[in-house]
């Protein structure tokens, strides 16, 4: 535990708070559940503000996509490892002996719940610094931007580095009432079934029909 | 802009912050869209600490449906409308003509961008303080807890309720490693087509395909 408070760069007053956050539901009661829907939305709100300030001249779509980007299983569960969390993590025996210390929603989880942690014990201000350490140069680097491109625009780079024809997109329904349609489109590229995606408008049903058809190709991907 | 900083019990050193953050995206480039994005993450750190705080019994699930409840969009344009924020929303002459004013996305929206202005112009404990008063009671009654029930308790409620058999449900599908599996299942109650719901353990994708049940019903109701 010194280790990982080290690591962390917070000694705890309460010992147990950490203890707690390192806890998988899988040793009982005393888990780590509800202090990650807590540090869940601090490490949002702190993600969010760095962004906001950071890249001034990124819209809202982008933003978002590069706050799912920081705020995902894959990014935090990297975080996790380079903390060694693994190694201290309390899980039941039935998770130990299926390798639950390494698999990626556990760590990801201890991670939000050490941000809880963080602020129960020594405040706000303490687990927002502790956010920016552990992201560390993602939350500064342009790497946060990976994700500014747009799923069509994905799309498109995709079938263009295969050299295949650009998808289509069409308009298959709209519904409700005049100034709260819903759009549904499809998206084909004769490579994988049609996707289809909804939304408020019709740029909006193809980002999500775009999204669709690269979830599908990756699934396809050998 | 007088009457609505007194609604909102908040005076802006800066008013033109205050301004765009009632600016739709329809008058251009100066609109409140960035400020939904950091407006957004505040009221979501907000809700969660205080559910945290007050509801200790609760377990992660019910604290994550808890708040899903009180900042979904139909919540947050009630609280659009209790600021008569609609009189005073700039908009585009399109929108206004099909009636943005009192469309609940464009209000919701509003009251995201409002709280991330304040937290701009005074700081984050005058945010914070701002989603408390305008949450009011949802956030302190058991109200918030009226989306405490999980998806297939709510759907064995409802079709007790109109005397029909209790629903069905059967894995159809594992897959993925034995460590990190993800399971299918499907849900049938013979009303309207089965359907079916993802997740990473059996009870998830029961859960998942209970909603998914739900929805469909609710589509299908006259």
């Amino acid at each position: 535990m010194k280790r990982l408070q080290a690591r962390l760069g917070y000694n705890f007053r309460d010992i147990e708070l950490l203890q707690q956050a390192i806890s998988h539901r899988s040793v009982g009661a005393r888990n780590n559940e509800r202090l990650e829907f807590l540090g869940d939305s601090i490490l949002g709100f702190e993600v969010a503000d760095n962004l906001y300030h950071r890249v001034g001249d990124a819209d809202e779509g982008q933003l978002s996509r590069m706050r799912a980007h920081l705020v995902r299983r894959e990014t935090l569960a990297e975080v996790a490892r380079s903390l060694d969390l693994g190694d201290v993590l309390n899980l039941g025996a039935g998770e130990l002996r299926s390798g639950g210390q390494s698999r990626d929603s556990i760590l990801a989880d201890a991670v939000e719940a050490i941000i809880a942690a963080v602020y129960l014990d020594g405040g706000l201000d303490q687990a927002r610094a502790l956010v920016r350490r552990l992201l560390g140069s993602r939350l500064t680097t342009p790497a946060a931007e990976i994700r500014l491109k747009d799923p069509k625009t994905r799309l498109q780079e995709y079938l263009q580095s295969i050299g295949h024809a650009l998808p289509q997109y069409e308009v298959v329904e709209i519904s409700g009432e005049q100034h709260r349609q819903r759009f549904r489109v499809a998206c084909s590229t004769g490579i994988v079934a049609d996707s289809d995606g909804e939304g408020s408008s019709r740029r909006k049903a193809e980002q999500a029909a775009a999204q669709a058809m690269l979830d599908a190709l990756d699934g396809a991907r050998p």
